[in-house]
Order: structure tokens, then sequence, then C-alpha cells
């Protein structure tokens, strides 16, 4: 396995390589990132990972500064993986000069998490679209823990007709339902015994609305005020076309719904897809 | 010659025919965009030619609808010119749905032309991103008549990681002086015979400038009154960096100056690099 910092090395590096399968990553990798390794692993001849933690998406007051580096670690697990080529560019390496072109991405981006954090699928964007020109690779996947961050970068590839195929993975979860996240890191035990209890809200919206129930506000408060009542600070449970993002009608077939919320300093998030009739 | 309306055929199309050398155009061929064919020619071993005219870079009440549009005569000066092959995409194929991702350029893109033509390249940016992810060209051709334009789409390369080399063409000209463009087709006989004046003011700055004149801001508005006087509604006529497109500041070795104005309906713009010492 090659570490590569350089985007000029890496493109000599790659040449006749082909086809690449793409997994970008903040590092502080764990088991949910593997599983998109692995998955990169089936579709690709050469698997590349980038680790860059991207501060055009951390906004101010945010964890840039604190957020987990642990590239040695990493990189060994990216190794058992199966990986061929980490990418590790430094800020100055993809960042030489201030970023003054952005990736401007349409209104939902403004919604769900978007709504709580300002420029930050702007910032995602706009580092994915610059990784992508990089690493030029054939499929690149995206974990659908971040449902919307996947659904942005879908919708940027389709509309900017960039040559690559986006990959779905699925969210891996710990024995106790919590979805796997770098940020779980922060938790106090407390609040670790406490943090599965979005998931099994979330489990509960989609439980109500595959049985048919069809009152989705009346489901989003539910969800919120039991959260609230164990002391989160819920930021949205939102039920929302898969497709579109847009919130869920009656009369939709795909649905998935999403939940963000901070125990003390930490801010989860996390998602379930339905199948409603 | 080859042309091509479909994206997926294109592509599929242009599979190891690399190098590829792209000339992006709205059509309406002139002599200037031969010569930037030409320019490709010894470029790339497959010279691509797009003719689409980018409704996203014109504004409300601009001329979208009457810009003209000559299709087979386009073709046949290409072919003529040794083109591989021309790229005719259809609006439908390139905006299947309403563009909601779009390229944000820098400030730069508010000034100048920019600030009479808001949004403009906005809608350039965006859609020479699309076509630079369509074509994935070794190398594109961008005339420096369109300077401001060609300064927005290298900077876009650069901070966008966009794997292409960018080559720019000289301007070409009329016997008396008036820089090639489509929209010349749209001046009276009266108007086509004051037209040459922008260039000849752009070069009494040029030379004024060479002989060690530093009060840019005279020359500007010398040349600037002259046009009025004879009848233009001037947009601007400024001095710049002609590498960071600002004000040229005493002391700027490599600058250009630039005008746009209006003959009647015909907005001109023409620009003469300069060394100053």
């Amino acid at each position: 396995m090659e570490i590569i910092s350089a985007i000029a090395v890496l493109r000599e590096t790659l040449k006749g390589r082909q086809p690449v399968a793409f997994v970008p990553t903040m590092g502080n990798l764990h088991a949910g990132h593997i599983a998109l390794v692995e998955q990169a692993r089936r579709q690709g001849r050469c698997v590349v990972v980038s680790i860059f933690v991207n501060p055009l998406q951390f906004g101010p007051g945010e964890d840039l500064a604190n957020y987990p580096r642990t590239l040695e670690e990493d990189c060994r697990r990216l190794q058992a993986a199966g990986a061929d080529i980490v990418f590790t560019p430094s800020v100055q390496e993809l960042f030489p000069a201030p970023q003054q072109f952005q990736v401007e991405p349409p209104a939902i981006a403004g919604e769900l998490c978007g709504a709580y954090r300002p420029g930050h699928f702007r910032g995602v964007a706009t580092i994915v679209l610059k990784l992508l020109n990089i690493v030029q690779p054939d499929c690149a996947v995206f974990g659908k823990k971040d449902y919307q961050q996947l659904h942005i970068i879908r919708a940027m590839v389709r509309e900017l007709n960039v040559p690559v195929e986006i990959v779905a993975g699925e969210t891996v979860r710990a024995e106790d339902g919590l979805a796997l996240s770098s940020r779980n890191g922060y938790l106090s035990p407390a609040e670790r015994a406490e943090a599965p209890r979005l998931q099994r809200q979330l489990a509960q919206v989609k439980d109500a609305v595959e049985a048919g129930q069809q009152d989705f506000a009346a489901l989003e408060s539910a969800a919120a005020a039991d959260l609230a009542g164990h002391g989160w600070q819920v930021d949205y449970i939102s039920l929302r076309n898969a497709a579109t993002l847009q919130h869920a009608q009656p009369g939709d077939t795909a649905l998935v719904v999403l939940g963000a919320a901070r125990l003390g300093k930490t801010r989860l998030i996390d998602n379930l897809e339905c199948a409603s009739n």
C-alpha cells in the first residue's frame, strides 16, 4: 500500500491502474469506513482512500481543531482492508491559496443538517469535486450514514456531468444499534449508553410508517419529544422522500427518516430508509 | 468528421482517442474560432468542438433568443479546419432538469463585464465545467478576446483541480482592427464602420502605458470620453493586472486594458495586453 500526499505523484501513480474505486474519508477510521473500503475493493482494480479533514465543511465553533487525527492506525487498518493507495494531502496541497471557487448546492443543502451547519454542504460539495478531479475514479463510495451528503453528491455528479459512478454503502452499527461515527469517541460512558436511543426512535418511526401510519408530523414530534425527555437537544427528526429529500407526502413509497440530535457537546446523526405503501 | 449530440455517444466515441483537444463555442463560427480549432489541431490527436448556446450565461433582456444559429455552415467550416468531432447537444441533453448546482466564481466575476451582466460568469463557469466533465479533454482552447472569461476559467480549473490544460488563443481581427465576434453581425453598415474605434482607443492606452504613462485613471477616462463622443455607450475601459485582473498599480509589469461599449443595441468587447516597465 502506498501513502501519497502530493497530487502530481498520485496522478502519476494512478496511470494505467483503472478502474479506480475511491473512498474519501476524514480519517479516524472505524468499521463503517472499512466496510466502504471492502465495497470499493469489489468495484475497482485499484482502491484509493483519501484522508483529509476538510476545513471548508466545518463552521465556526465546530470541532475542526479537535477532530481526531489518527493517521498511523488508519493506515494499518487500510492495509489490512486491502486499500492500494492512501492519499493524505496537506491543507496546503489542496488549498495553496484561499479557495475562491465554490460549488453552490441547491436549496436542499440548507435543510436538515444544512439548517444547523450553514455552508457545510457547500464545503462538502467543493472538496468532493476537487478530490474527484484529482483521483478521477471510475466509482466512489459514500456511506448512507451521511444520507443528505450522499444525496447532494449524487445530484452534483449528475448535474455537473462528473464522469464517476456514485456507490452507496450501508451504515454499520454497534451491537446496540448506534451508527458508527468518528464523533462517538466524544461521548462519555453515560452518553454512550444513552446514544442508541436515536436509532431506536428512528426505528419506531420507520415501523409506524411501514404499518401504514400517515401522520408524519405526529411521528416526528413523538420521536423528538422522547429524545428531548431523555436529555437530548434535538435538531430535527424528519421523514423525507428518499429520492428527492423533500418532506414526505402520503403516497410516497420510498421514504427515509433522518435525525440529528446532541447529547452534551456531541452531535449525532442517523437515518433509516422505510418502504411505505 | 462526426457530429454527435448525445453525451453517452460522445464518451463512447472518445474512448482510446486521447489526447483530446477541445474548443467550446456557441457556434456562428468566424475566423477567430477557426484559429482556435487550428491551435487545438496542433495540441491533440482528436479535436472536439462543441456548439452550444448556453442559456445559463444570458441575462434577462440579452440576446439568447436571437443569438445566431448557423449549424450547417459551422460544420462545413469545422470540417475544413480539421475538427474530428462536433458536439452539438440540445438544451434538454445538457439540462434534463433545471440546473441547481452552480459553480460560484469569486468576486472578480462581478467586475468588468460581470458588473453589467449579473450571473454571466456563474453561467459560463458552470457550463464549461459540465463540458470539461463530458469531453474530458487533455487541453481546452479559449480565446483571449474574452479575457475575463479566460481568466475565470483558468482560476476555476486550478482551484477545482480539473485535470485539463487551458490554452489561450490570440484574438483574430478584421483588417481595420475590429476583433472578430459573432455579435459583429448585429452591426449596421454605419456602426460597422465606427466599430474599430474601440480597438484604436485601447491601442492608445496600451501605447501610453508602454511609453511610461502611469496615470491609469486619466488614460481610461480619455478613451471612454472619445468613445462616448462618437456615440458609444461605454460600460468600462479598465487597465488591469494581466495575471490577477485587479486594477493596475504603478509597478505592475504585465497589464491588460479591457473595454466594453455599446454601439446602438450591440455590445462589443475587446482588450490588449501591455508590457509596462
